[in-house]
């Protein structure tokens, strides 16, 4: 088989066969197929794209690539969840605790990764002493004492998806809908849930900017899942303003905190509610999306949610009374208001600028080895279709430095855009559909 | 400049900037910019093509990365011709003594490469002790003194596009016809000569297998030396069945002899005839295409272009009694004919199949390392349209080696195809145009 003629036929838009992608993958990862011809091979596959059967052979093999996560000694269904990202984004943090409460185990492998903040673990670390670190046997353990655990990725998971990650990243290869799909989905395989609730993001603020890519996407991951015998569901949720009203990592904690209570954010506990549901339901804890709705809206206000994210901080050596008085997590010495310079109503809210803005204040990391700055970030106060008045704070800047607060104060009054008040303002839909 | 963002913008299809190419060019001739970056872009070029300005920005650059030959010392407009390779082409042996002997100086750098049969370097080999190397002033001296050389091209002329080319045949990114056109034009460019003309092959022989993608070819050659003040001519020429009669080094050599004597096979002699009036033409050699027609079938008659041929096997060391008696140059010990097995007529002589025969004699080069056998090939003896009788030779195969001689046999009556002689055969023209 000569990788060569692999690559043409690719570029000549027909399918490869199971055989034909398995010696590009297992070549490549073992360095006897150079980046070169790998690079030229996703280029066509730019072009071309993939069959569903390609894309799942593609995803499978990457699954295979390194370790795999065995969950059979967990009990019952277990669920994972992912989000495409997006700006704002505090859903696992309140998930996770919720469907545990809920009966649902969650074994949670989760990534650091590159951003505007923190991934997952970076926010839980706003909690003191918080591990993400634990033995396989630690992890386990712990789903089955306490119904969920959330550590770090091991270092060998889809060692396959990571290097051909990278190389798409410096050869104007990432945007390839199956690549995408593939990448994440072999990573959801190999983390062994039976069941996986995927977070599709659509708009200005995510990846997939048009609603056609972003189903096209969800599409694709649920085929995949399909095809490799893994029930997998798909929500595309909206991205076009930020998620909830805090962007930062120990800012969304304490939103996540609220939201657990019950008294987050509409969108945040709306998309959670939806979440959770499909999650229970898949998992088998409740016979119909509404009755798990009404079951995790009941956890929310009973405060067992809550208790469940106190379990989750002590077993993982944190501080759970930091739940309790969410004051006591890192804050930033800064405060500054972003006031509107007129009446009007707000008309859109840049997800990417105010992103930018976190990143701008030390929340998130551009490169692997920078550090995060946990109590920066920015506490919006109007949302898309909300009046505000002339000289009325429209968002917080939690700084630790004030040029960089006046920085981000000028990045976050132009990501705010007022219209007059007269104008009619289309609030964009939360949640566009479920694909199944 | 970001290399990524350069392929991310030559993928969307938007044209490249002078300093845009010369990043990815510069960069990948010192090795700043790695091989997987450069293979992107290729790929994403052959999706997208290239302007015009992209391709002779991308050609200039090849075209300077290394050393550029100076003929300002030799007299008159120096003029080059480049064919795009085809099975049975020895224009060139007949060309240069031909325009030479009408008063064209021709400084020729040659290759040797991968094909069928030797390049032209190999196939002058033929004469004893013919010798391609010399300096840089032996060249430029002889061509002043006798009007024609012939040596092998210089170690360090366009290094980027040999990078490029060998990166290219490993990636699935050679057919594409701005990368062709600019690795073809750049050497042409490098090698000094003030006018180009190209024999653009077109058919099942050829790499350009339909006349429009031989014409968008040529139009894309003709451009790049239109836009870099060099004069350039391609004619587009047939390469359904092989030109002339021989294939194999010796043989062509033998045949380039009798074309020059005025004795050749009519298509040998009218491609050469075409192609010298249009060099002589913008040699500033004579007012018309007829006129310089004409004054080169005088020289073949007079027997000075022959004459030429002599001096310049003289002047390069080699035995010119061979030229006046080519039983004389290397020949096979075996001689065996290749008969029709029905009356009818040749319908199709298959170029790729007979190129491969004589490959399998052992006429060409697989892979660099691989020692030429001067003497071997294939003589045809019918040409598409010609009438023969059952049991007589539609072909003599030269071998050294009595299984090579019958595999060959084998692969030449496959590849000559007899219809019944009440069918009407269409006979391919030679010449399909011509772009300047």
């Amino acid at each position: 088989m000569r990788t060569v003629n692999i690559i043409l036929k690719k570029r000549r838009g027909e399918a490869l066969s199971y055989r034909e992608i398995e010696h590009l993958i297992t070549g490549f990862t073992r360095g006897d197929i150079p980046d070169y011809q790998m690079a030229a091979w996703a280029m066509a596959v730019y072009f071309r794209g993939m069959s569903g059967e390609e894309t799942a052979d593609l995803t499978e093999l990457m699954q295979k690539s390194g370790d795999e996560i065995d969950l059979s000694s967990v009990d019952g269904i277990k669920v994972d969840k992912h989000s495409t990202g997006g700006v704002g984004d505090k859903t696992t943090l309140v998930l996770a605790p919720l469907v545990a409460a809920a009966g649902v185990p969650v074994a949670k492998m989760s990534g650091r990764g590159l951003g505007h903040t923190g991934g997952t673990l970076d926010k839980l670390e706003s909690f003191s002493r918080f591990s993400v670190d634990m033995t396989r046997e630690a992890f386990i353990d712990q789903v089955n004492r306490i119904g969920v655990a959330i550590v770090g990725q091991t270092e060998n998971l889809t060692p396959a998806d990571k290097q051909l990650y990278a190389l798409r990243d410096v050869t104007a290869t990432v945007d390839s809908i199956p690549l995408i799909a593939s990448s994440v989905m072999s990573k959801k395989l190999a983390a062994g849930a039976d069941v996986i609730v995927l977070d599709v993001k659509v708009g200005s603020g995510a990846f997939m900017k048009t609603e056609a890519e972003a189903f096209r996407l969800a599409r694709t991951m649920v085929e995949i899942g399909n095809r490799l015998n893994r029930k997998t569901i798909a929500v595309v949720s909206d991205m076009n303003q930020p998620l909830g009203q805090a962007v930062g990592n120990a800012l969304e904690v304490r939103e996540a905190i609220d939201t657990l209570k019950g008294d987050g954010p509409e969108d945040v506990t709306e998309l959670c509610l939806e979440l959770a549901s499909h999650m229970l339901v898949a998992a088998g804890k409740g016979d119909s999306r509404k009755q798990a709705r009404q079951h995790v809206q009941r956890l929310m206000k009973s405060g067992k949610a809550l208790e469940k994210l106190k379990e989750l901080v002590r077993a993982q050596g944190g501080d759970d009374r930091e739940v309790d008085e969410p004051d006591r997590l890192p804050q930033a010495p800064l405060k500054i208001d972003v006031r509107a310079d007129q009446d009007g109503v707000v008309d859109s809210v840049d997800a990417e600028q105010i992103g930018m803005a976190a990143m701008s204040l030390g929340a998130g990391r551009e490169t692997k080895g920078d550090v995060i700055d946990l109590a920066v970030g920015i506490v919006l106060h109007k949302k898309i279709g909300d009046a505000v008045h002339k000289g009325e704070p429209v968002a917080t800047i939690h700084a630790n430095d004030a040029s960089k607060a006046k920085r981000a104060v000028d990045m976050v009054s132009k990501a705010v855009q007022l219209t007059d008040p007269s104008q009619q303002v289309t609030i964009p839909s939360l949640i566009y559909g479920v694909v199944d």
